[in-house]
């Protein structure tokens, strides 16, 4: 018998509840902080129009759009059309980032404040080859300050997203800091023509993967001279050693007066005045001046920055400042500076470190009952869920239909729905299983009481029902009386 | 010019920052009960594949399916196809309900709990014509119990969902209780073929909106005989001011030896139970039994229940058991009760009775400064994002570039963003500014002091910058001195 799949489309997945409660602590984290720093939250559809979305992320970003197919008389109609293709059959498709529905709000929201400092946290979709790590649909996390053209903005952008790394456990992050203009300006100081500064950018991209030997290959193979690339990386990597003041101070002495020097004068300003400002924030201890630092997007048109991890390909995040962007659908440019936490990657890291708090996934105690009235059973998770634990409601689920009490009990103990994907595909890491088990007998339902068990100590007692929770916290500080069984 | 339209797409909405902090918080309320009944969350993907959502919704249903139309190499080979159609050109759709994936989930993953207990707040898509509170992306609200198949699932539901409620401030509102076995008995007694069981269905579950003497137009406009239809319609409607348990037994008296009787005698029995259990949870004070409840569904099996409120067409919510459909995808039938509450319909009621609290949108503060260094203003940030304010960061927002005095705090009383389409599109309902500002000038930052002001009350204080999150709220305690400006 042929089986319809019950796996998730390739590229998408299912987050249990194990899964969601680290996602959830992830986001929890980042919006805490984010709102520290006056940032609210915006969300628009996962629906856009194909006329909002086309060619703004390139030729490549545009054949990986999801398009919704037409339907009913529209399809008939595009069907009908001579040489049909995706442009005739459909014209919304699916969310590709979340900073061009940003400029779609700033630019029809007139009630806006003039400074609009939004953090979004949305799911995108991308009809990508999916592959470790790299998901048809995934969340972006953004931050962005739109309509503010200070260093604050970004000085502010910065020390939130350090702040958010440093309160995940991250100790080690480096936070790497260039500008576009610096960028353009060496490439032009090195002797390499404007028409070859995306293509030499590009290689220089990949010094972090293939080192100075593979980049200079790379130069000479996109057609840049050895000198030129033999001058182009002795600009951009200075033993970082020297400290980032005295790289700045380098660079403005190697340029002199050459012409490549008035747009790079201006830059190192903004850089040497940003570094200043973020030795006043939590990002102090992790800034480094990179000049190699390229990012691939074109549109960053100053300081740019990207959140790395000594020993990890790639980075965690990055940003920067995109004046002509987020007024793309208006009438006059917006100033705009943002950063994209890669939050899937963070969530990999976060487990593949071990830096998860433990998280409660489910409920607090397991109410077993046996001899009693139903309505009792019913009376007595009320009353227990009345009470308080850690400044929440204390959660109960109540074992379902009737049954002995050792099934309930192993019920109580046995693991719960762990994350399928976490780090593997089906691990069946074990569960935690539940805390602790109350229990509910004729003698408990007639006087009032109610016995609780703490199912890794062992400890068990009977107590007035109102002193359920209290109890509990008392249980779980005790040390085991033995070696717990199966531990 | 021809502008690209900046709306979001028809049926589509964009959540600004204020009508974000509104829907959050009753998806905290509403996540908070359903926890602490031992609720845990689960979460699926947007897009699942055709193969599981064609079929299940019926043939309306299927048309309403979005559907992600192939690309590249697929989708020129379905365009070569002769009698090219839908079913060529797309395998993959969006979400159409939480109900399908939840029993995709249930036959994936072995390692969920025998009793798994889920709720799941997503949102889900249907090419629907959008209209006021209709629309094409929405969220759905469900919360089920997976495995059980004692009348414990049924009241553990009911009760939860009623205490959402009672939480969120509806006081009046019904949760209103039928059995599916009954109404096909009450069908059967009345004489009504069971072919015109689910035509005559339809008829009654229009009770609500045409009363009695319409239902029995529709009735005889569908093939029923007059006799039929009044037995019928005097089987469903006796006077509820009887009593639930009076009603129970008059139908017991009323259906006598008949055959329809061992029919509708165990789900009579099932309601006295379970209206019994409902006694002993919050649910208590709102049950009603209605024989002439139908709900439009057909997959019910047990008992049903529809959240409704006084004066309101409709429900906000509504649910039952349903055995046979969480194992379509697996070998076996999966007991299963569940209920969804209709969140953007509660979301609207909120608004319209005012239930809302007053929620803080954005910062606390914003931190006006002039005459000193940016880095200052950044260190007297980060001081201030250190304290806390009502067991939370202080939440402060910075000026982010040099202005005079008076223009930032007049940026600070402005009106901030608020919801565009929270009751009529574009609304320009005030916005509620900021409550509060600090103030950094040279004097302040020699002293280590802030001054802070209560932008209500006008009251102004200069303190230790240590002191300024107390003296916050010792401010914003005081009574205004004098009637602020502008209200």
């Amino acid at each position: 018998m042929s089986r319809i799949s019950t796996k998730p489309p390739s590229g998408t997945r299912d987050f249990l509840p194990a899964d969601l409660a680290r996602r959830r602590f992830v986001v929890r984290v980042i919006e805490e902080v984010f709102g520290s720093y006056g940032f609210v939250a915006l969300e628009t559809p996962a629906i856009e129009n194909l006329s909002t979305l086309l060619g703004k992320y390139g030729q490549e970003g545009d054949q990986l759009l999801y398009r919704l197919l037409h339907r009913r008389d529209a399809l008939t109609r595009a069907l009908a059309t001579a040489g049909v293709g995706e442009a005739e059959l459909a014209d919304q498709g699916l969310r590709y980032d979340l900073t061009v529905p940003l400029a779609r709000v700033v630019a029809e929201y007139r009630e806006l404040p003039r400074f609009f400092k939004r953090y979004q946290i949305q799911p995108v979709w991308r009809a990508d080859r999916p592959g470790r790590g790299r998901f048809r649909e995934f969340y972006q996390c953004d931050v962005d300050i739109v309509g503010a053209d200070s260093l604050l903005a970004e000085a502010e952008v910065c020390a939130a997203t350090a702040q958010v790394l440093g309160a995940l456990g991250f100790k080690d992050f480096v936070l790497q800091l260039n500008h576009r203009q610096l960028l353009r300006a060496l490439v032009s100081a090195a002797g390499i023509d404007a028409a070859q500064e995306g293509t030499a950018l590009v290689a220089v991209d990949k010094l972090d993967k293939v080192g100075q030997a593979g980049v200079q290959q790379e130069l000479t193979a996109r057609g840049i001279g050895p000198q030129a690339a033999d001058r182009l990386l002795e600009l951009l990597t200075r033993d970082p050693a020297a400290g980032d003041r005295a790289s700045i101070d380098w660079l403005r002495a190697e340029l002199g007066p050459t012409p490549a020097a008035a747009l790079a004068l201006p830059a190192l300003d903004q850089l040497a005045a940003l570094l200043e400002l973020l030795a006043a924030t939590p990002a102090a201890a992790h800034v480094r001046l990179n000049p190699a630092l390229a990012r691939g997007l074109s549109y960053y048109t100053g300081p740019i920055f990207e959140l790395t991890l000594p020993g990890l390909a790639g980075s965690v995040g990055g940003g920067g400042r995109y004046d002509n962007l987020i007024g793309m659908f208006g009438s006059q440019p917006i100033p705009a500076v943002g950063c994209s936490l890669g939050l899937e990657r963070i969530l990999l890291l976060l487990e593949e470190r071990g830096l998860y708090p433990t998280l409660t996934t489910g409920p607090d105690l397991l109410l077993c009952w046996f001899g009693v009235e139903l309505d009792a059973v019913l009376r007595t998770a009320h009353a227990l869920r009345a009470q308080t634990l850690g400044g929440r409601g204390l959660r109960v689920e109540v074992y379902p239909q009737a049954a002995k009490l050792a099934k309930q009990l192993q019920y109580a103990t046995a693991p719960h729905a762990t994350a399928p994907h976490a780090t593997a595909p089906h691990a069946t890491a074990p569960g935690v299983g539940l805390p602790a088990v109350a229990i509910l007998g004729a003698s408990e339902a007639s006087a009032g009481t109610i016995t609780l068990k703490h199912l890794a100590s062992g400890q068990q007692r009977t107590v007035p029902l109102a002193e359920a929770s209290e109890t509990l916290q008392g249980l779980a500080l005790t040390p085991p009386a033995l070696t717990p069984a199966g531990s």
